[in-house]
């Protein structure tokens, strides 16, 4: 097995030459930084701990056939995919083995395994921009790396180390990277999954899995401008429960809301406004977080979503536009625009206390903020037979989130400079 | 496509032929009871509605390459899988496509399959039972087909003819019948799943879906006679909560159960008692249903289960265990040794109650219910730093579970006749 390891290093300048076009050569380095990762009897060389995930051991069978990527313009979310994916198997005997990236292509997966019964899986979602010049970049992957493995921990799946796969998906960006569409909106999006395999119906902690990373050019999610949605205010069904799981991004969270998906459109409303408790607190938008902005009796704008108690996904850019909102408030990083008498809340709210101000002239805005449309406004809220009406300026957006979402989508492209935009390759 | 009925027809004589061995000749008559579910217009005869599933249609392809069954003393649960598997594909535009029993062997699906991210998915847990002279039979598997129905229901995934299925399920045992052990207690576990297929990482009712069956021969439970289980009483993490997925068989349920099963196990305790609310209902026991038995103040004796309110699974053995319960107090079917001042309740029991009673000398004993232990008796609970402890007798068993567990197993066995157990094959 030290061996192995060896082979790996002697390895990886290959693989680096064979993507030579690449703007990055890190496969070099890397044998060197995670064989580190293998602890092994300094004696025998026997392992002592399984592998982690090893970006030196990678292994790249380039797709012979690749397909032109469509015009960014035909791109419907999620139904194109790249040339190439990623993938990484596991086994509790033997750990993470080496990373393969290869022609995008179907799984070979046993009828019996634990993904197919038990909903033994978990995702990621990501993007990568490309700028004119052919820069690219990534917003915060760090974050999404840290959350899938706590998603993994949650289901007794593996962990990981972060950065290696980050490394490993960075690499997989540069190989497909003419797939990135360079018009404004445009971007790659990335979806990290990671699936029990264990080839036995038995419910338990499974003895194999699987991450896969597949990619799609995906557009903007409002190509003319911002419309806002209608939302059902639904108390039926729940999203998430106390001492459930809402609060990991798992695949289980998101199966049972296709059908109060199904009422809400048939009621004429967008998506849901998941309810929760007999208080009827607003936790989450469809498959979104969820931003309210009251005007208080003070004459302070209050920016409100709901708190980390185990309801609510800790979303990236949940995360982002609070930080925005309080570097604006300590003065680290003002906003033009963005009032000054701004406080920020984590807290419930309820629906009344959203009808009341509605009433009271006293709501400002409330949107949705995730991955695939950054912010979403939102107009109007279906509760209780009635129908709660939110302001909305003639551009679609509302005083507070227009100046976040300028600002995110700037750190975002990385026309604003800012350490969470991370850069994959120059040109 | 009225052609294509007509050949499936003409085809369905020589499929009972190539399987001359089994004892049943159903595709013979089925092509004649089910092409009449597709609807077509009388003039044209082109399709009106979607061709539903359809036996006749079913495509035999033998496994060339047949494995010996294992000694039925080797069987772990769910580990080994027989010859061959049934698969039906399923698509938005044309329904369900032509049955096929075919190899077991790997499913090959695109990585942006729907279930793989949003756990589209579904099942049901069945069995088959073959005595010494070869007769096989089922346990009541119109239950499982409407219960799959349901979840189907639940989860947007399409619906079905549940005689149907049942039709090509049995045609599946048939074929693979050699594989049921024959030894008592000894069984063919059967694993009917719907998963989503389409490939398209937005999410939705999926425009592809796959239902697939596979079989696997398991040994008894208990093979050393019953041993109770102790349960860690649950309180800080939840199976299932109102308006929740709980009462539906859906994977989603299960894959969030495996760290709260770890956590238990590691305190000592052999499954989670799953308790709800403030209140500590008692709900269900790992991926059991759950009884307990009072001894009431005024001497009747008091068979309990939670009511199905949402958070409760349907369970089959469940539904069996009132119904006997039911039809002894009735006279419908008096069950020696069971006491006579029985009273069955669906009603919601707390772990207060049931620790009172413990204390008072009024619990009688407590079990899981379920398609793979039948009945499983608790003599511990784990509760809030404490045990509470409940009686068993020295076979393992309880005066209530013993009757009901004997008459269960007598019914699924065919010893004792019922309408509940189902004929597959006579010799």
């Amino acid at each position: 097995m030290a061996l192995a390891v060896f082979r790996a290093a002697r390895r990886a300048p290959s693989i680096a030459r064979s993507s030579s076009s690449l703007c990055n050569r890190f496969l070099r380095f890397s044998a060197v930084r995670y064989a580190a990762d293998v602890t092994r009897d300094p004696m025998t060389g026997e392992l002592t701990s399984l592998p982690d995930i090893e970006p030196a051991r990678l292994k790249f069978i380039k797709n012979t056939d690749p397909r032109p990527p469509p015009p960014s313009s035909s791109l419907v979310f999620g139904q194109v995919f790249t040339d190439h994916m990623l993938t990484i198997p596991w086994s509790a005997n033997s750990g993470w083995d080496a990373p393969k990236i290869q022609p995008y292509g179907p799984l070979q997966l046993d009828p019996s395994c634990t993904v197919f019964h038990y909903a033994q899986t978990l995702f990621e979602g990501m993007k990568a921009y490309r700028d004119k010049n052919g820069k690219v970049t990534m917003f915060r992957p760090d974050m999404n790396m840290k959350r899938m493995n706590v998603s993994a921990q949650r289901l007794a799946l593996p962990t990981f180390n972060g950065d290696a796969l980050l490394e490993l998906i960075k690499e997989l960006i540069r190989v497909d990277k003419h797939w990135i569409p360079q018009e404004p909106g445009y971007s790659l999006y990335i979806r990290p999954t990671l699936i029990g395999t264990q080839r036995a119906i038995g419910v338990g902690p499974p003895n194999e899995a699987l991450l896969f990373v597949i990619c799609s050019p995906v557009g903007p999610y409002y190509p003319q401008g911002f419309k806002p949605i209608a939302l059902y205010g639904t108390t039926e069904y729940i999203r998430a429960a106390p001492g459930g799981t809402g609060g990991y991004k798992l695949g289980a969270n998101y199966a049972p809301g296709v059908v109060p998906q199904k009422i809400a459109a048939k009621k004429g409303y967008a998506q849901n406004l998941w309810l929760h408790g007999p208080e009827h607190y607003l936790t989450e938008v469809g498959t979104m977080n969820l931003f309210v902005v009251f005007k208080k009796d003070n004459g302070y704008i209050e920016l409100v979503t709901a708190p980390l108690d185990g309801m609510i996904l800790p979303g990236v850019t949940r995360d982002s536009v609070l930080a925005l909102a309080r570097e604006h408030i300590s003065g680290k990083s003002k906003l033009t625009d963005l009032p000054d008498n701004l406080v920020v809340s984590e807290r419930p709210v309820t629906m009344g206390e959203v009808k009341a101000a509605a009433d009271k002239g006293q709501l400002v805005e409330l949107f949705g903020t995730g991955t695939a449309a950054i912010i979403s406004p939102v107009d109007r809220i279906g509760y209780l037979g009635g129908d709660v009406h939110i302001p909305t300026d003639p551009d679609g957006m509302g005083p507070v989130s227009r100046v976040l979402w300028k600002e995110l989508v700037g750190r975002q492209l990385g026309t604003i400079p800012s350490e969470w935009s991370v850069t994959v390759c120059e040109s």
